[in-house]
């Protein structure tokens, strides 16, 4: 928990108890190293400039951690933009796949059906999906242009951070999701105890926010594939095919851990031109490359894909006058593969990203949920001679 | 609009501007009849006691209205209970089909998964879906039994009042929410303009709320079927077959009707002792009873079927020593056919009794929303040998 | 029967026992009015040149009758084609709606999955799929272009016509289903007992094969949109909103009809850019257009609707040196309403002239079949006001 | 190829060309290890009794391999049948996901309708799905009980053998399938090369058919998940979190590998009581397994997963008097968990034993795909400490 307050300090927001804190640049001895940094590189494919959902051309990022020991106040918003224009009059492309739908993500229904996404996807707990709702219409009505909307289509997802938030509480107010939404930014995104994951467990270890990106190469589209997760979710964790959890002592059905209940909230984007069809087709492979860290969608788990284009000549635009939409292109589907590959690496890497970054985090009922001990982790690595600078 | 001021006074619940309407009896003067008693019988099967979802035995449902000219306010929570009890700690079978799901409805991936509902079912406007989740989370924490409860699937339908109510003010408030549901009871249901369907508007006629209800022979079962519709759509209005949209002139692409959309949102309640998957199969069949009425389902109507059993034997307790339930009897597959017919026949009918029994409501722009021409209608009816007492 | 045994000599077929019936033009005396003709007019919307799925431009059909009294024979094979070149090699897209889903029609997965149709549709009864995939499978193998092909998805649809044919003898062979598609025309489509409707009854009377067409006006797109059914189920027959059915003692639950089972299969042509997302939603207004008729979509009805794009620039090559597709335009999801009301009304109009045109058939077992009493419906209508020259 | 010339000789059916070959005793020296046999321990959970789908009480498989090299015939059936008596007039439980579906499995609609099976499974090639009907067919219609059934839902299922075999001369009659349903046996299962898996490729390495199970503790049930698959997809093969493929230069988009393509079928049978629901759930845990062993469900791949139930309380009677099923218990939502891990660790293991228990074949154009070069497998995983008995 020290760390977390060396964060809010070194953020420079936090203002006496409730602190809202505005993802910001963490100091530097804080940062914990990202697995590729520390020579674990999963699958076959490059990663983007950042390794982040940012790494597609025009999304934004951006994080509201809600931290405060007094109150058991564990929890935040991360919101995910496709571009950063007015979303809602200028649809994306998107497919959700229900993966194991013990959970509460709104707008499903309408994403399905249209085969788009008209507002900022937004991550909380799973007791405030309300206020989320109401940020995203709060912000899409601050747009002058939409000043006739009355129907909106807020995508919201959510975790249980109940372990270590007092999520009966409620933390999580209108103001604090248009917080994040405005406050999205490109560039790296901040992992770990952040934002929605600020009071996240997986495998029985504090997790939170992670991200990676693939980008082919020129002969397979060259596009690129982001992965951004909010992981809270349980099984028998595998780092590069390594059973950690298991020597670990942590995995369900071993008295240490009684459940391995939880969620885990995936967002592929991507400047490939798919439509609603294809995306829904590539979120599934984002629950591939969960199941590869470990995660077997307990009966309790909502995992939950949400895969969106960027692609420019896909975009809808929300009044037309031509009942046909403009011209656009779209990748066939026998070239889907190694897209599908993408978001299936991306999204095993970046649920690393959110434990490996994480730190141990006290809950509201005084108990710690300690990080995973990455230098342990490290070791059996080295042992299987996985590590990248091992071999 | 005078007509809703009354009903407002008889109420006697109205207290200056902003008045919160818990349903109450109307004067007797004001009642519209209901289809049947204007002799328009709609299908084969016979109705239950009160001709309304409250026929299924434990049903309950509360409605308030949120209306004030001065603040162009039309709209409103109804709440559709399955039972009396604590429903998260005693969850029913459930089901839901999306008819066309341009919609906004919350709680469908989990029903679908679990196959069971948590909460009462709650149906407001588009833009207060978040108030509707807030309530029913506020309800089921007012359950002592409930303290550790952290997690909650919510489950609230609406439909766009838009048209006479300003939406954009988000009128409706989670206490709002909470008083229908605690307010919910058996026997009648107010129909037309009350609750959520104060603001709603059906084949260019003001619509509302209605219900309806078969009880099978004996021999089929003898189980009961309850309907009750927030009806807000477009299509060729067809009364017992009779197009009377047509003669009337208000059907899409129309100069006088520029669009067909909107919504409907129909609830379905049984005793028939039914799994998820056949109250799904049930649920489809309302879809196929609003058809009957004339609807189309056009691009923008959120058509959603929430079908529920109240079965006692199939109650799924939230906590268990067991890992497997408790005995139960399903109905076969092969059986369903005539709770298929019910659930046709009775949607058909809710419908009809939203038009009929709503009257003219001025919107916050100033139009007045006429209510069907009932005589004029009835007249039709006459003419094409269909009225019961015209046989 | 009589006029069964005239139909096939008319056709000039007929060589003694089991004769091979190719579809042709029939005696004009044979030949029972279409509804339109008798003045039943569905919905608001016109037809096409031919009100038959064929009215969409590119689309062929082809039929085979296996008729022989002898042998209990009533049954055969019903062919759509998207369009006359090698389908395998542009292919269309497909959206395939489940409705009642107790049903054989093979091809369903991939359809969904890759939103093309790369066959034929063969119709056929629900013991020869077998030879209808055989038979697509040869039809598809039969060009020289197709040599290396190693998979076929083959889409063939089946009702239940073991009521009035020997269905367990599985009369039709491979060598039939590809007789119905190398036979297949455009132009007028033969109705009632011929080709895969040659054994099914609806509503309790015999009914068969059915089309209707509707053309939208140029403001909203111009397109046509065709259907054509195989109507082998039940329910409470309704002639342009007159409960015929239950005058005429027909329904089910009612001794004289034990069961309401049976199926329908549908099928929605259209030369509207639509993908398979928006051609799954439109399959679903042709299953609305059914239940229009009076169908229930019993427990044991097989209720499926196929629905295609003919638009040439949606056409998917099966090799290409592209990753992305060709250039294309596609409807606006707000634009998609009047397809929707244009299926809805074609498929209840075809529904009705499957019955019409249909003959009384003496089934295997002795039993006859008998038709439609058209001149008492009409006695019903025309007593409704419902009939255009009685207005 | 000269061992599988050994196989035939040894299981004495082979005469002449063509042989059909009776899943027979291997002669010992021909048998290949199974991959726990050999240290390879996959997961946290006991296998079963023969560590197969046979250990779940009753379930029965039959193979029928057809193999010559003169004809370039490589493929077969392999029928899974959930109960050794008439599984028309005892339906058991049953749900089916579809992974990625680019394949032909046919009576999906209506499992999912119905929620049950009412025929053994047969799994062939893909362009021999009509003989695997028709031969289930058969096989229904030989019990005099089944005297007037008129409807049969057959569940086949395919992967395309066409790399070896010659897939387009469809050499599987259904004969052949009656007899691979007809001889199914209890027991241990035989892996590798044999019917429906003779001409089937995963990974760029000879596969086939595999098996494997899993038993519960009693504290979590004590029931038994047996998993078999049909092997015949791509990616990055995986042998207990190593990374063998890559090591071995064969993975998509290496110049060695062109595609990824295929397609694996995997039926998963359990004697826990579920309904149709959570057997679909189950169903998507195999899924997941599929994808441990390095599976990416490419675009041109049909991963389809069958799953049932042989709790004897659940089977469902095709006739019966009353309007309600027997008394029934199920495993709760809650209790699923356990059961789900047993599902993707059986799957995993089951994927793996079809690729170590296969051998060289060379298909009708002369080439050879090879097997797994389990040697050098097995060195690798020494080195990266994984072997059990290197621990």
């Amino acid at each position: 928990m020290k760390d977390a307050k060396k964060t809010i300090l070194a953020a420079g927001v936090a203002v006496g108890l409730g602190a809202v804190l505005a993802s910001g640049a963490l100091a530097a001895d804080d940062v914990k190293p990202r697995v590729r940094d520390l020579g674990i590189e999963i699958g076959v494919l490059q990663p983007g400039k950042w390794n982040a959902i940012t790494d597609v051309e025009g999304v934004l990022v951006g994080q509201v951690s809600l931290i405060d020991d007094a109150k058991g106040m564990n929890t935040g918003v991360t919101a995910i933009l496709p571009h950063a224009e007015n979303v809602f009059q200028n649809k994306v492309p998107a497919g959700i796949f229900l993966g194991n739908a013990f959970g509460k993500m709104t707008g499903y229904p309408q994403v399905k059906e249209l085969g788009n996404l008209e507002t900022p996807i937004v991550l909380t707990n799973t007791l405030n999906v309300a206020a989320g709702l109401d940020g995203i219409i709060d912000y899409t009505f601050s747009f002058p242009e939409n000043a006739d909307v009355r129907s909106v289509n807020g995508v919201v997802g959510e975790t249980n951070d109940g372990g270590v938030n007092d999520i009966r509480s409620r933390f999580v107010k209108s103001s604090d999701v248009l917080a994040a939404i405005e406050g999205a930014k490109t560039g790296p995104v901040e992992e770990g105890v952040v934002g929605a994951g600020c009071g996240t467990v997986a495998f029985g270890f504090k997790a939170g926010i992670g991200t990676a990106s693939r980008v082919l190469p020129k002969s397979m589209g060259g596009w690129t594939v982001g992965v951004l997760v909010q992981s809270n979710f349980g099984g028998l964790l595998n780092v590069k095919g390594v059973e950690v959890g298991k020597t670990l002592g942590r995995y369900p059905y071993q008295k240490e851990i009684e459940s391995a209940d939880g969620s885990i909230m995936m967002i592929v984007a991507t400047d490939a031109p798919l439509d609603g069809r294809n995306l829904e087709r590539l979120a599934k492979r984002a629950f591939m490359g969960m199941t590869k860290s470990g995660g077997i969608a307990s009966n309790g788990s909502g995992d939950f894909v949400i895969a969106f284009s960027t692609a420019k000549n896909l975009r809808v635009p929300h009044n037309a006058d031509d009942l046909t939409l403009e011209e656009k292109k779209l990748v066939r589907n026998d070239d889907m593969t190694p897209i599908f590959m993408a978001a299936i690496e991306a999204t095993e890497e970046a649920v690393l990203n959110s434990l490996f970054r994480a730190h141990d985090v006290t809950g509201f009922d005084g108990k710690t949920v300690t990080a995973l001990p990455v230098d342990q982790v490290l070791g059996m690595l080295r042992e299987h001679g996985v590590l990248k600078d091992a071999k």
